[in-house]
């Protein structure tokens, strides 16, 4: 099962190392990891997708707790929550195929961010399902490049 | 000066702890790094946003290439590119103050995903500017909570 876990940082050197060395060292996979500022400037916030049975995420959620300047675990499994995503996506068309893929990038609501002689730009957003159907109806026409920010969170409540 | 650094590495074990480890040692600083899946499932990329003026961003890249499970490294600073990030912003309203944070939701092009009796969850996408524009704007409101992705990049060659 995939689990997404929210991680609230103090800015210091090396708790990126120790929060992905926690995972390495323990053979726990990670899916996607991101790590950016928030609206206070000591912290930052980390968002990790995981895979394992409840009890592994549990001892993963500990761990992490447990590590310095980690100030607060949320595992999003239990609660109701928003998770997005954004991914560019380099598509290559060409005079016959570049009219198709600016109607799919429509349907999805997505956004051309960038064209070319050979390729469209297309910037998309979504829960990964989304994601994964647009890249996935991409490759038909020949995916060039492809950079996704792994995924955040945040919960209703 | 900031830099927008894309490292395509393979799934292996510890090559995030390897990459943030560099860093973290040598007392660089990262502001931004996200890791998620490509279009090949044995490789992931990362983007990393960091400072430092051009001969440091150099001896990183260098010390990048050398680290195992690396396969492709490309500093954007020397190209033309593209580059996006997505943020979750919950917001503070009331019923005088919620029809103008749709407002400002509606000018800056993003999209309320959750509605609270007291918040609002705006998805907003753009470059780091805009981002900062309506996080600074919502501060005034009241920020509830924030989850940013980092920035992700593609050349537009």
């Amino acid at each position: 099962m995939r689990h997404t876990i929210s991680v609230l940082v103090e800015n210091k050197f090396g708790v990126l190392t120790r929060v992905a060395g926690l995972f390495s060292g323990r053979g726990y996979n990670i899916d996607s990891l991101n790590v950016a500022p928030t609206a206070d400037p000591t912290a930052s916030r980390m968002t990790i997708v995981t895979r394992g049975d409840d009890a592994t995420v549990d001892q993963i959620v500990k761990q992490l707790q447990k590590l310095a300047d980690v100030m607060k675990v949320v595992d999003f499994r239990e609660d109701e929550y928003v998770d997005r995503e954004l991914a560019l996506v380099k598509v290559a068309v060409d005079s016959k195929t570049r009219a198709e893929v600016m109607q799919i990038t429509d349907i999805f609501r997505a956004k051309i961010v960038d064209v070319q002689p050979k390729t469209l730009t297309v910037e998309i957003t979504g829960d990964e399902g989304k994601l994964e159907k647009f890249i996935s109806l991409m490759k038909t026409f020949g995916l060039v490049d492809l950079s996704r920010t792994g995924k955040v969170a945040m919960s209703r409540t």
